[in-house]
């Protein structure tokens, strides 16, 4: 493959590579054995800046509703400090290291020069918000983004259910138009607006590169092309030429030698000058290497506040409510589907925080408990059904099946004898009948799933592990590592290394689940086909045009909260 | 009228008439001035046994589920404490007690001898559950009611329309039916099945009297009848003479003189021998006399746990789901209409109690305050709909319209950002929604609804009778006493004396509200329109068949908990 034509030194049996994972508020570095994917040393930098929402670094003036933002400078932090101290704590000799390989979250965009340097850091640039790095969860391109999709949807543009009818907001497009319209001087003085998981990986090499991944996920590229000039200019004749001048560049496959190492990242990380740099990825996409799920048909859920759901096939099918489908998009030549739930731990914490009395908390802490695990305890014998309720996980929307993000939660069966160990379990039912619905969509397309593997802080639950397993009746394999992305950018770095021939090879030397899975019980599976036939027609009824009173009551709710009612 | 002919002492300035009120867990009297109603004195007596519901005094075998008895000693006590306990606090001379009257809950009901004698006080039978009064709230009769229901059904009892389609379970007709078939022996030792309400009247002046308000609203007569012997023969036929033996007797207007205190009732209570007796009456109904909603069209709310409206009318029809409908069941001479509200406080108790942070309590303490005042003041200030909620309001099912008790609550629009104050307000107005329901069901009936007036705890409650005031659209009159059934059976005992010509007279002199009202603001009640069409698309849905899921979960949750699945 065309990332092993170049290889050098793939290391002897002592030969180690280097995974950097940059999350939403820290970067975590973890040295990784090519043979055998041991884990030698971690350590964590959390971003000096975090996430920027409310006012600029050294500014005053208040930021947009729905603003995030971030520091380049944090992210280079990552690697003057984590690198380093994980070596250190590895206690590896550098000359072993025979790689390096990160994965970012996405889409997090920023506009650069074409040297590849942030215009934040451009003199008189500093004090404008749209200079700065877009986290992923910014979300104040909506308006943007319901633009794209109305014209995209009207001039029936065939790259649209690629991603289930609806770009997101918070994607390249939607992100880079939203520049444009409120600050055009920044839009024109950015030669490029790239993926901070691309930008990294310049920073590191010194060459700017594009990978395939956050292309097809996080831009709109389908099928070797941008969206065509005329579709673009049509939203703003200024942004007609946006992917071709900002954008467009060779599309590298994941796991490809992106450059090596320059002196400068080499001063700053401790890696010698000239190891191996592997092309960008995402934090999701790479887990799938840790998870041993590149195979086709090996869905890997990775279950924290929210799920991602990532899955190669080699079968091309438009599956309802996938958030996006990319050739090579997780590993060179398949299919790679993603799908998601918007809130998944985060509706269990939101109960947890704020809706359970003082006397649980008082049981919990003379247990030596958290309150997640009592109220686990309390719901985990009771038979399926008995609590008499259904609730729908939409709390954050729903981004598959029904890529409505302006669904809202709902509850249905509640007596005065319901407790709130019961509506926990009801809530944790209903993100694993979300998860059932997606698997049953990907089938139902013609898209086989063949195995489920969950990773993901999820996997230290096993409550929520039991429900899933119940609930989907299948065994479910845990990815074994805790710090599953950083040795997903290890294991694609080993690749770039050219120490394993691709990625099925690296993920099968390095990657691991663990011995034992979650089984289904088959009563409880049987229960459970019942009260999932009742959350798909409450999902149905609220999520597909039976009742618009979600729509109505958000519109209801925006309105009274602006005041404009 | 005809409780006047007999008139003899109506008393000087200084008359007082004695109101003894008999609720489900104590029994308070109250002695109050003819002339203008003031409240001179008032004493509670708790019950010593309370709701029997575990095991019969004395008794050691578990009763069935949803059993709920009490002891009529416990209710002789009432007169032995109470009622004296009251004339010595208002310091009066028993010689100027004219009158005594009594409310009770209903349908409290229970088998007794041709004397009067309740059966579980005979020799061998202090055993048998079924020889105990049974509580409005003794459950345990669904499969009778059930029966009577479908067979009244299919066979087009006209009566059935008058109870909304729907005789309950907590009526004299079930309980009844379920001592015949669980106990016939005990059935048959009954000479008379008779309501507390009456029993505790026969008490005081020794004779058998029976009121028409419990006998349309809990009894089935109406028009003049009970169920036809053939009708009640078709269901068993051992209980085709029931109501011919054991209920018929000439039924007296309220406000009517029952008899006069004898000898023994005098010992009990202080009052002298030869006192007139007003006929026994329900806590709901008596409460019109003290609201002054003894008018056509004057609906009365008595809002606590749960909500009794009552109102009477000079039109008659047939209110969909209505709980009952009797002529002179409040006023003689007036159409007497009921409904209500099986959930309401003790919803927001639930919540309060079960789904509300620990820090929300400690604010609660530290200001001074209830965790109900705490939530309310928090939710009040907030614009109409800002919440984004909408709740069923059903957590104990739905009395009326829809006549259900199958239904459960339902809570839509749930977020991440949604805070436990939200919530509860969305529960505050998701009763006046069902209020609201009630009223408009009484006018699209043909029946006018002119003003509203709240009595019963509710009125101690300024943030839910805003909601209520906005959600209506109307000004709320509150009843001004704080002990109004039981000043309603002293009103009812004013006229059985004499000393008023009628209720409506005596309700003028004696009964009272607040001088202000609370009225509905114009914006917010405009926003809460478009909030109630919200409410009554989701009831429609989940009330009048659109789904059939809140009776598919309650199926589930039923057979998964006796593990019939």
């Amino acid at each position: 493959m065309a990332q092993n034509v170049n290889a050098h030194n793939t290391g002897g049996p002592d030969a180690v590579v280097i995974g950097v994972d940059f999350g939403t508020l820290s970067g975590r570095a973890v040295v990784v054995r090519v043979a055998d994917g041991a884990e030698l040393g971690t350590a964590v930098h959390e971003y000096e800046h975090g996430v920027i929402s409310d006012v600029l670094p050294g500014g005053t003036d208040p930021l947009a509703p729905e603003t995030a933002l971030q520091s380049p400078e944090d992210y280079r932090q990552v690697l003057r400090t984590a690198v380093p101290d994980a070596i250190a704590a590895a206690g590896v000799d550098p000359a072993d290291i025979i790689g390096i390989g990160t994965d970012f979250t996405a889409c997090t965009v920023m506009p650069v020069t074409r040297e590849g340097t942030p215009l934040n850091e451009l003199p008189g640039l500093a004090d404008r918000p749209h200079a700065w790095p877009k986290l992923w969860k910014h979300h104040a391109a909506q308006r943007e983004a319901d633009d794209i999709n109305a014209l995209a949807a009207s001039r029936g543009e065939k790259w649209l259910p690629r991603y289930g009818g609806r770009i997101s907001s918070e994607w390249q497009f939607a992100k880079g138009l939203q520049v444009l319209r409120e600050d055009p001087e920044t839009y024109h003085r950015a030669d490029r607006w790239i993926e901070a998981a691309d930008w990294i990986v310049w920073e590191l090499c010194g060459e700017e590169t594009r990978n395939v991944c956050t292309a097809g996920y996080k831009g709109i590229h389908q099928d070797g092309a941008w969206p065509t000039t005329d579709f673009l200019g049509a939203l703003d004749p200024a942004f007609a030429t946006f992917a071709e001048d900002k954008l467009a560049h060779p599309l590298s496959q994941l796991g490809e030698r992106a450059g090596h190492v320059t002196a400068r990242a080499a001063a700053w990380t401790g890696i010698p000058e000239g190891v191996p740099v592997a092309v960008g990825n995402v934090d999701a996409h790479v887990t799938a290497a840790t998870a041993q799920t590149t195979g086709t048909g090996r869905m890997l859920a990775i279950m924290g506040t929210s799920t991602c759901h990532v899955m190669n096939s080699d079968v091309l099918a438009e599956v309802p409510g996938m958030c996006g489908l990319a050739l090579g998009g997780i590993a060179p030549g398949m299919w790679g589907y993603e799908a998601g739930q918007s809130g998944v731990g985060d509706i269990f914490a939101w109960f947890a925080d704020s809706y359970v009395p003082p006397e649980y908390h008082e049981r919990a802490r003379e247990a030596g408990l958290s309150v997640h695990d009592l109220l686990s305890a309390m719901a985990a014998e009771a038979p399926v059904g008995s609590h008499g309720l259904v609730a729908l996980d939409w709390h954050s929307g729903n981004r598959s099946v029904l890529v409505d993000h302006d669904l809202s939660g709902v509850l249905v069966g509640l007596t005065l004898a319901t407790r709130p160990e019961e509506v926990y379990r009801a809530l944790v039912e209903a993100t694993a009948f979300g998860t059932r619905t997606i698997v049953e969509a990907f089938e139902a397309a013609g898209v086989p799933v063949d195995d489920f593997t969950v990773g993901g802080g999820m996997v230290r639950n096993p409550f929520v592990l039991q429900v899933y397993a119940d609930v989907l009746d299948r065994p479910i394999r845990l990815v074994a590592s805790e710090q599953s992305c950083a040795v997903g950018a290890a294991i694609h770095a080993a690749v770039a290394a050219g120490a394993h021939p691709d990625i099925h090879a690296a993920s099968a030397a390095m990657g691991g689940v663990r011995a034992d899975t979650v089984d289904p019980d088959p009563a409880r599976a049987a229960a459970y086909d019942d009260l999932f036939a009742l959350y798909t027609e409450l999902h149905d009824h609220f999520g597909r045009g039976g009742s618009g009173s979600l729509h109505r009551l958000r519109a209801l709710r925006n309105a009274a909260r602006k005041g404009t009612r």
